[in-house]
């Protein structure tokens, strides 16, 4: 079987907003996501100020190494955005004044009756004599595309949507004209219960005879290590057969270790199950405080099986609301299998539901003991039929041990529905 | 008066995860923040793959440029990290066993009866021999740095919270020592109710009579707009005074509009209130779906003001466990003034607390109507005095709605407390 080349893209970022930590940058990470889906390779991404030089020098280092250099940002109508003066400079070019930008801008414009164009705007018009410029559609900077010796250098606004449109619906179809690029197929199992290091043991041999056309990534969080094997080659039925015979070999291995056999969140995956199986959840949080009731709300249509929690931090709303026996939190404590119970048992009976997770734990940083350190968790869901809880031992970080709990929650609630 | 030169810092973050679009890269973004806050100014941020070569590019290239280079990620126990092989080589020297090291690790694999340690965890004991080894004591990783002719390079996790606590409690301390920062003052308002172009209208003739030594940032969130002012300056006395001054000008014209003086979170100012005044607060929470308590509960030591809460997703739930009126929900509907305030009250009643919040909206992306858009949202908070009710307007991403009714449901609590 016979690999092609891969095309080799790297993103400039330029602007202060990242360097400054003014904003995360999300573009590139979207960008990412597509040019891998369309079948190049990123192979890197430079965030620089708005400095001529430096801006040049990332180009030049960038283009020893890739096929393609996407800029994004830098492009505004104001003074300290220089990006298109640096790259007339550098392709040798001066600017000219263009009327199909000039008539987008107007058209914008005529669409916001509130602004008003001023001659900083109408400067957007101006564009390098040397290159393709491909309008904007959603915003008034055009994007301008440059060949050189059979590469290509882009550069697009940095306003997300604005880049999303141009990304989509212009230069990525473009790239895939001017380019030949191999097949690339992801497949991604979820892990539970390993270590990253244990399951590197685990599958070492799996590991070693991959085919070289392959690349494996272990991507762990919050207790879950994510594995994701990517393959790229010309044949794609070739490639899909061998992509799932892997995979089928993984599963073996791993049995029911693996908590989901695709990338989607493990809210998502419980919300999927619980809509199909027609049953409703609560939740009752000590520990976790509200975030699965957070991670589940968070997913769009979770109305649908979602019901309502009572986050019962203090003791006397384990008592009161959930019908905890006063007695059991005095005896056992309240990070207990007897009070974690009752409290699952409690939401279910309150908020009508199928099925009920819960969750008493010692977050942190106060509030161990040797008996129950910091980290110590009690978790129980529970449905008509049964009640199942056990306990875990995470770390001393509060924002961790919530993040871990509410994971480990949702994947026991996995058991019983 | 006259300024020092400022001291130049790059990132470099290794693995796929960042250029295959896995996850996107907030670890700079804090970082960013953290090393202007200490004085450094970020001059690139460089994402590259696990690959030797490319690494070592990056690597001369930073120094070139920059007196200090900070590796995040790259060096976990699997096969794909090669991070710190490829700096004993760039370093000239060899891997050794690290006896402190190994404990760290024997320690945190005590903490989790669940996991055993294993010969890959094993090898995370093994550091280049000409380093400064810094014990990492919430992973298994260590940091390393290494000092090159006046220049520092470190590599340090990947991991947000291994790399938080190495940045803070060693890293940035440690660069303080060796390098001389020029002074920086940062002065944050946080101002509520205005966007951020309506903001910088309000305050353009302060802005631009401010000092060539200042900076100032807009940092918007979910709402909020922070303004920091940065000063950076040899005088400290001078800085100050003059800061203070400009701060002062800016509280005269904006007034109510800030709703905090310094750059805390906003929960963190409530629950210092509540502290202070000895209250406690309860919510009942429909569209925010549990985030309100979950960022209560982030705080270490919530539990001093915050006992519970209702998560009333479903109407049935806001109807037999906060008491609302059913024929109220049939009537108004479940997003109006007349149930969200029989939410706070029930809840307050409920968990028997001085002050109770409550949200009920349409998160999106279905739900909406022409007389209530997606986002349209009614929050509520009582005392024993008073309900007071505020209806908003969010925008169309279900994301940012729950954020930011989140703040407002906040900033709308602190008017009664």
């Amino acid at each position: 079987m016979t690999t092609i080349k891969s095309v080799k893209v790297e993103i400039i970022t330029i602007g202060d907003e990242i360097l400054i930590g003014q904003i995360v940058d999300t573009n590139s990470a979207w960008m990412a996501t597509e040019l891998n889906t369309a079948g190049f390779e990123l192979a890197q991404i430079t965030s620089v100020h708005d400095d001529a030089n430096h801006i040049i020098e990332a180009l030049e280092m960038a283009l020893k190494r890739a096929d393609v250099v996407l800029f994004t940002g830098g492009i505004g109508p104001t003074n300290d955005d220089i990006t298109k003066q640096t790259l007339c400079s550098y392709f040798d070019t001066k600017l000219v004044f263009n009327d199909a930008v000039y008539q987008n801008i107007e058209r914008l414009f005529a669409n916001r009756p509130n602004y008003k164009m001023n001659e900083l705007t109408k400067a957007q018009a101006m564009v390098p004599e040397k290159c393709t410029v491909i309008q904007n559609e959603v915003g008034t900077a055009p994007v301008t595309w440059f060949d050189k010796a059979g590469k290509v250098v882009v550069s697009m606004p940095g306003v997300p949507y604005e880049m999303k449109r141009a990304m989509s619906v212009e230069i990525i179809p473009r790239l895939q004209k001017q380019f030949e690029t191999p097949v690339i197929i992801h497949k991604t199992v979820q892990v539970y219960g390993y270590t990253e290091s244990a399951l590197a043991l685990k599958i070492a041999e799996w590991e070693s005879n991959l085919p070289e056309y392959t690349h494996l990534a272990y991507l762990p969080n919050s207790g879950v290590v994510k594995l994701r094997l990517s393959g790229f080659l010309e044949n794609v039925l070739a490639l899909e057969f061998v992509m799932n015979q892997q995979m089928d070999l993984l599963s073996q291995l791993l049995g029911n270790a693996i908590v989901a056999a695709e990338d989607i969140p493990i809210e998502q995956l419980l919300g999927n199950l619980l809509m199909v199986g027609g049953k409703t959840v609560s939740t009752a949080e000590s520990c976790t405080g509200g975030n699965i009731a957070h991670v589940f709300t968070s997913l769009p249509g979770s109305s649908a099986f979602f019901k309502g929690s009572v986050v019962a931090y203090a003791n006397e709303v384990k008592e009161n609301v959930l019908q905890v026996n006063s007695a059991d939190i005095e005896i056992f404590g309240a990070v207990s299998q007897q009070v974690v119970e009752q409290m699952a048992v409690g939401v279910r009976k309150l908020l009508k539901t199928d099925v009920a997770i819960a969750t008493s734990g010692i977050a942190g940083p106060t509030g161990g003991s040797d008996e129950k350190p910091i980290g110590t968790t009690w978790i129980a869901v529970c449905s008509d039929e049964q009640v199942l809880s056990r306990e875990f031992r995470f770390g001393k970080l509060r924002e961790q041990n919530i993040l871990r709990a509410t994971q480990a929650a949702l994947l026991l609630l996995k058991e019983i529905v």
